[in-house]
């Protein structure tokens, strides 16, 4: 079969699995935030008409300085993206022709973006739950690392210490370590290397603000390295890249701090919610940080036919096709509303029966 | 001098040009139609707030039948993109290393896309009266070609027996043709090659719908050429690299046949007013087609000062600094509403005295 390559645009699985979208759907594809956008965008969505006339700063000096402003860093060290991916993407291009390491399971992006750029790509696989074993990664001859903090399938953290080590490792055998933390703010007590990426130049820190404020439509992210690299990147990225719109949305957002603080705590009682359920009822799941967890039935090995179930129902997991190690032998949740998820539920309580 | 590598975002040229900027200006940099978008843009909008929560559609299906249908062509023959500038951007990697040919003067983003790129990069100069002559282009050993029709900063069109001409002898070169029209919708006799594309899959068309809908904020371009080439691009392309609310704009705009023809014939009649003027005044310009033209006081060689002087009155042309054989030597005017248009005729008026 032919996998959709990520969650989200549900009507792509359904057709791959040949099954009739329902009218009604939970998706649960996709890990946006259940409280969807902060207020303020509503209320000034009226205002951000006007900017559509105008040709977007190409430099987005203004989003640069809110963020400067809010990291503690120079605005130099700050690159605005056409979301996420086209960040990665550009990473991609910038290690073209290198050889690349990628802990594995994680975001297929990071991998996409290098084999279009001829990387030489090198998995190594987190240890059998899903820890990052420093001394065991492969890091001879790699000139960069790839690596999902929280991460994507798994919603789990490596702490700040082990992320600390790996800088400084990696900074003494001159490989670029690329720390993506599209997820961060969902967690409840995850601590950045961000405050001291300024004493590391081997260091690139991936931002994603579609997730938290859940504005994927829009396309927006950001990204923190030494000005070279910055240098290096925006040399790739084509003129105008960042539409005005997602730029003064952006600048809101980033105000939102208790927005923040209200969304990790909608999260977190959400996530104990279903995790005790699943614990009762014999699911087992990725002990997650943030808001989307792995899940399976250990009664079966390839979790299509749960899958399968679930879809007919209108509720609609993340499959895990192309995410190495795991292929299909578990599902990804993304934690949505207390409804949604209590819809959840329901329908695994029937699949038990 | 760094000067801006764009017209728009006037703030960069008064920055360059060390002129405090005017708090009302006329920009006249950036060749948007003066109607500003068409009204159902602004009748839809709070509907399109509903779309920045969810992903956009990444192969952006319906825009591309709706393209598709516009053009009479294949939906596999499309596609969208993040703004002309990505799309550019995107051939500049398709042949990166190649020998490629651009036909000069014209838009600046072919040179960096390709140069980004490591390609091979030929100019060639149009004639003294800025014709295409197709019998002095080098091709010899050439991969592909960028040419803008009409061209972009002369606003004077190649006719069509001549792109034909050009793509017949490309095909049998085995050269990839690439044909940007970005602002061939304000000519009133414009025939474009798009409806005979399918017999040329080494003719690669580009479209702008940010000029003549007035929403470079927003970011939309389209693309048609044979289907593997689609499929090459569309590897090169980010994931979600188009915004939702472009999109949806972008499939309003595409009705709007009779916004076309009202902008084209008030585009006509200004250009008309401005000409005569013009010529009246003794001012040199381009015999341009479309919604901007290039001019130059010939009394003097270098236009900084005629530059200048606008500036510090709050109009704002386009530096041609950038653009190979006419370095300074003209500058470049968008047409806009009759009201500032008639503000530069004063101003040109108080230039002579």
């Amino acid at each position: 079969m032919n996998w959709p390559s990520h969650g989200a645009n549900p009507q792509y699985i359904y057709e791959t699995m040949n099954i009739l979208m329902p009218d009604e759907i939970i998706d649960l594809s996709a890990n946006i935030n259940p409280l969807g956008p902060p207020k303020i965008l509503k209320e000034n969505w009226p205002s951000f008409y006007d900017s559509i006339v105008e040709y977007p700063d190409p430099a987005a000096n203004r989003l640069r300085e809110t963020v400067a402003k809010k990291e503690d860093l120079d605005k130099e060290m700050i690159m605005i993206g056409n979301g996420g991916a086209e960040l990665i993407s550009l990473l991609g291009r910038m290690f073209a022709e290198k050889k690349v390491l990628i802990i594995q399971p994680t975001f297929s992006e990071y991998e996409k973006a290098c084999q279009i750029n001829g990387c030489e790509v090198i998995h190594h696989s987190l240890d059998e739950n899903w820890q990052l074993r420093i001394e065991h990664l492969p890091i001879e001859d790699i000139d960069a690392i790839f690596l999902c903090n929280p991460n994507n399938p798994t919603g789990m953290s490596s702490p700040y210490e082990q992320m600390l080590a790996l800088s400084e490792l990696c900074k003494e055998r001159d490989i670029y370590l690329i720390i993506d933390e599209a997820f961060y703010d969902f967690c409840e007590d995850y601590q950045s290397l961000i405050p001291i990426v300024g004493n590391f130049a081997n260091v690139i820190m991936i931002r994603s603000m579609t997730k938290m404020f859940a504005i994927p439509g829009l396309r927006l992210g950001y990204l923190l390295a030494d000005e070279k690299v910055i240098q290096k990147l925006a040399n790739f990225q084509s003129h105008w890249s960042v539409n005005a719109v997602a730029m003064l949305a952006g600048e809101l957002c980033l105000r939102e701090v208790d927005f923040v603080q209200e969304t990790r705590t909608y999260i977190k009682k959400e996530r104990e919610k279903l995790f005790a359920f699943f614990n009762l009822e014999g699911f087992i799941v990725s002990p997650s940080k943030t808001d989307f967890y792995l899940l399976k039935d250990p009664n079966i090995k390839d979790q299509l036919p749960l899958f399968e179930f679930l879809l007919r129902r209108g509720i609609v997991p993340r499959h895990t096709m192309n995410f190495p190690g795991i292929e299909g032998q578990w599902l990804r949740f993304a934690i949505k509303s207390s409804n949604e998820n209590n819809q959840l539920l329901e329908a695994l309580k029937e699949w038990k029966k």
